[in-house]
């Protein structure tokens, strides 16, 4: 059973953390009430509130902070774009049919799952303890329900460790054959599977009424950009290096999802694409303000060598070892655990994991992801890849549009070349219709010849050269063509961008957040027999659902005048609250409150309706203050704002130890 | 040509609207590398900033001022769903198929096309001025090339113009009837067109691997929202009435889009479900807030006077007439009304147009569209329909899940009842197998045959009733059965909640908010032969994708930390900012960011760096104001929240008379 734990440490199954999300309502599988569709999930009003909330301050993080580009582009999008891009002929993943029972397996979850209950049955018949990984586990499909104790040879074992480490890198034809080789057969009926064939992952559909123009729902937003560069170089004013950025939904037919939000067939991403030019190191002005942040990173060589150890430097140091690949790749790795940081992401559990070789697009210069850890494992929340110059430049070949960047250089490039030209009208009638083969064929003539021809011209008056398609030669009198030296000058360069993308998946970041907030109290003996576990989600104020919950102690009609200008004192200041006025205790509310996250309490009592004066609750402490209704409101405006923290206000305000009523 | 009619009365051409449009990168055709494909287009920066300010303001507007309950769910919805809500059944319009040449029509807008140019080419031949209706001209698809000057009887002008005036009204069957009666054609070929068939609008894709799982892109967001009611329901503990909404892209599989954002294949949808007690006339109890709010209305009767004219009357006493359906419907109209004004729609290009009674869907109680006034006619912006308790009731009957209310009856119910028994011990070995057929037979007779029945056991000490499926009877003997009227008291109620409806095309809000927000000025002489018309876009601060351009004079480095300094203190007080310090002129900077919407600018010189002032413009008068950077700031602050205006602005703080340097 996985276990989630609690950022103070204790240890919860993950069913019972999983209920407490179900309950409130963050995400609910879509069409529950038709049975529920894997892969599916909704949000509820707290989980759209987090994502309203995250994803404004990722937009203030990034957009804002940097002038970057925003885009909105659709979902559909023409297969012709995805064939440019790649996508219509690789993004696929190899699946398995069992023709028997129509069941249709990821083959390389199939071959993972079971060599690891072989691997399990090994440990037992030896009798050694087995270690469940969770993190696998979780990821699988369906549970191999017969896990016979059978031993297994030592270098059988072997042999099935390495295939399982190595797991991510075969493809379809390697996992056809390990299927073979170790006979691996349907978990639940023992009966063959067919060899595994490629599934595209996006859904595909047609485009208007003809049947006739085929597309697909967009499996990220980056094409999207990169197919408006030019008009967002041009909104940009031609200025370099620039970033466009993408919130929306994107599309995985997944083949069999599982692990909650963290594989689903639809998502939100946001994407940023940082254009750089490649020469000069990829640079980034704004560097130095970051080079100090200390990251968690888990390299390339590091895994190569079979280990997980963190190395812990600063993204300076890691840019200048070379083992983060240039400045603007630094630069990302720190803003993206800066926005984790700002949202309530536990530190320490977040690793940057470089890709391997073998993992990376063969275009991209170098890739890392934060990787998160939750009960299913260290998962890939955020990737940030050096996409190099592959998606401009495949496009703009498909196209013929001008995806790059043409600079007036800082200095003119000045050099001397060899010309040649044909007299074409002298050439035209005497040569016929092989002036122009003529032409060409000179016009195709190396520095070298060229040199080589003008002395040859000018000691005998004439050249003779080959005519490439037909390998006959021609001579040509000086009166007919000059080749001659010139000084050139140019003042413009034109390149093509490269292309650094941190990428985020919403979901799995929110889902995250989710288990890295979660803790609980043990019930209070006072409430009659009450004594089960209080989940509390302590989100940072800045991304909480909801900043207030309004609490009268009774339905007496005085408190309902407090409680408005209470609340639109807060809604003046910016600050959502919400009223809880059902006649469950106080305590109830709260209760209910602190598995919404919700992290201030205002009481109205009969001491308000005289002196206006409220008590402030602290989520997390439960400690409460006392003031006037000006007071508590500045005071929870500044800690929403990230201005003051609970200690700043307990400090200032008097303290209110009356009891909550339970 | 169509018109654009500027907010200050100026017509502009659209074609010259729309460039600008473009070249600010508002929004843009979608793939437009790859030829770009009718029906999907890309919201650029200033476009994507708009987007997020309107939505963030919708639902600061509607979901945090009623604390609606948000949900996000999946566009991919499976088949099964969408066949209860009978989108998979009716969710079509009507084409026609050129066999010849392959090009496919939409039925209605073909007839549309071709009486309207017989009826033009008629007016040709009589020697009348042809008025070209722009609205209807925008929404062909094709124009009809060759308007033959062809005299029509006028028996026949009229039979035209009455099947223009109702060719919304139009079934597949009629639309074939009227082709083949007036003889339509392809107007580019003149080829035959096969008869009308329906094309279902949804896009349609399948969901995982198998191939056996249908899925569409949702039509709308409101099924995700009724499919999970009960859960909804739970939330709110069962509070009611209660609203829930949702923000999010649709999908609709047009047949020929055009009209530019007006009729797109995939678009922004905000939607709400307020679901209310069909019980005491859907009362509402904030709408002795709005009552005074006077709303310009076109009713269903003055329409089917084949009339246009405007009633304008407060929606208090449009509920009172009952030409607004109830309370809940006219609360929602008004609330419609105050967030169009919000967000700088023209009040005086609004109107409230009622449904008539085809035009709406069968279980609809009433309908009104929002509709806003642009150069492509009345658009519909907003719906809001009463669904009554349709969409919970089928999807009720189809899963069985509890889409209803239950609550506690302030009075309880009583009545009395007559109750019939069959005593099972004995009846079981009497008749056998019939036991069970006897049982239902008596707990489906009517009160009125009970009352009946129970005499006559009293009487004759025996009934006999009828088996319904043998048509046998059977003699039940007084020990077998008792028949008696019990009194019964029912403590709860059970109702299926109605819906009001409004939903939102964010879209078409935003396109008829760039039309209404335009005016421009005539170029100044003094700029060298520069008197082009200088396009604006007065957005309110609110909206504007940025709310302050800030300028340097010129490049001197001196200006850089003055607008560093300005920046930060901006994003301090919640402002967004942006620098342009391109080299040209000071005049040409501020004429880019009025074509962008930016209400204010600042500008940095040399008078700032020594003495921390700097001057402030107007975008809409250009009359600018100078005071320290505190005020100025605070004075934007103040302004971009709508606490105060330019007015206010220019009365505290002295006017700056410098001219601008163009």
């Amino acid at each position: 059973m996985a276990t989630v734990t609690s950022k103070t440490g204790q240890a919860v199954e993950r069913v019972s953390f999983d209920s407490l999300l179900k309950r409130r309502l963050f995400y609910t599988p879509s069409f529950e009430i038709y049975g529920g569709y894997s892969g599916l999930f909704d949000y509820g009003p707290p989980g759209c509130a987090l994502l309203t909330n995250i994803v404004d301050q990722w937009r203030k993080h990034f957009i804002l902070e940097e002038d970057m580009l925003e885009v909105d582009c659709p979902a559909i999008t023409p297969e012709e774009v995805l064939k440019t891009s790649g996508h219509v002929e690789k993004f696929a993943d190899w699946m398995c049919k069992d023709p028997k029972t129509g069941e249709i397996f990821r083959a390389d979850h199939l071959v993972e799952e079971v060599l690891e209950a072989r691997l399990k049955g090994d440990k037992e018949a030896r009798g050694q303890r087995i270690e469940v990984d969770e993190a696998k586990d979780a990821k699988k499909k369906k549970k191999v329900k017969d896990i016979k104790a059978v031993k297994l040879d030592d270098a059988v074992v072997q042999e099935y460790e390495e295939v399982l480490a190595k797991i991510d890198n075969y493809d379809g034809k390697d996992l056809g054959a390990l299927i073979v080789k170790y006979q691996i057969k349907n978990p639940g009926t023992g009966g063959d599977v067919l060899p595994p064939v490629a599934f595209n992952l996006m859904f595909e559909t047609n485009i208007g009424p003809t049947g006739q123009l085929k597309g697909y729902l967009r499996p990220e937003t980056a094409q999207g950009q990169f197919v408006n560069f030019a008009k967002l170089l041009d909104f940009n004013q031609q200025g370099m290096p620039f970033a466009s950025a993408s919130i929306g939904k994107s599309f995985r037919n997944e083949i069999s999802p599982r692990s909650g939000l963290l594989r689903v067939r639809e998502f939100l991403m946001a994407e940023i694409e940082h254009f750089v030019d490649p020469e000069g190191g990829k640079k980034h002005a704004r560097f130095d303000e970051v080079k100090h942040i200390e990251l968690d990173f888990l390299d390339r060589n590091t895994q190569l060598e079979g280990k997980t150890n963190i190395t812990r430097m600063s993204i300076g140091e890691a840019v200048s070892l070379k083992m983060v690949d240039n400045e603007t790749l630094g630069y990302f790795l720190a803003r993206i655990h800066l926005f984790l940081l700002r949202i309530g992401i536990d530190p320490k559990r977040t690793r940057f994991r470089q890709h391997m070789a073998n993992e990376m697009a063969h275009y991209a210069a170098d890739c890392w992801d934060a990787e998160l850890q939750s009960s299913y494992g260290w998962i890939e929340c955020v990737g940030c890849a050096d996409r190099s110059a592959y998606d401009l430049t495949v496009h703009a070949k498909k196209t013929g549009a001008p995806l790059h960047v043409r600079q007036v250089r800082d200095e003119p490039l000045k050099f001397e070349q060899w010309e040649v030209a044909l007299d074409k009208k002298k050439a035209g009638p005497k040569f016929k219709k092989d002036a122009k083969a003529i032409d060409d064929a000179l016009n195709n003539l190396s520095q070298e010849l060229l040199e080589k021809l003008s002395l040859e011209l000018r000691e005998k008056g004439k050249v003779d050269i080959e005519l490439p398609e037909t390998e006959r030669r021609v001579e040509l009198e000086k009166d007919l063509v000059t080749i001659e030296k010139h000084q050139k000058v140019i003042h413009t360069r034109e390149f093509t961008p490269n292309v650094i993308e941190p990428s985020f998946g919403i979901g799995r970041i929110i889902y995250t957040l989710l288990e890295h907030s979660y803790w609980y109290r043990e019930g209070t003996e006072k409430a009659a027999g009450d004594t089960e576990k209080r989940g509390v989600l302590s989100f940072p104020p800045i991304v909480a659902p909801t900043k207030v919950l309004l609490v009268p102690l009774s339905n007496n009609p005085d408190f309902k005048l407090s409680l408005q200008k209470l609340g639109t004192r807060l809604r003046h200041l910016g600050v959502s609250s919400r009223v809880d006025d059902s006649s469950v205790s106080i305590g109830r509310r709260y209760a209910r409150n602190d598995e919404l996250g919700t992290p201030f309490g205002v009481t109205v009592d009969f001491q308000s309706v005289k002196d206006d004066t409220v008590t402030l609750r602290d989520r997390d402490s439960t400690k409460q203050v006392r003031a006037d209704v000006d007071t508590i409101c500045n005071a929870i405006k500044s800690m929403v704002d990230g201005k003051t923290s609970w200690a700043d206000t307990q400090k200032e305000l008097p303290e209110f130890t009356q009891q909550e009523v339970d």
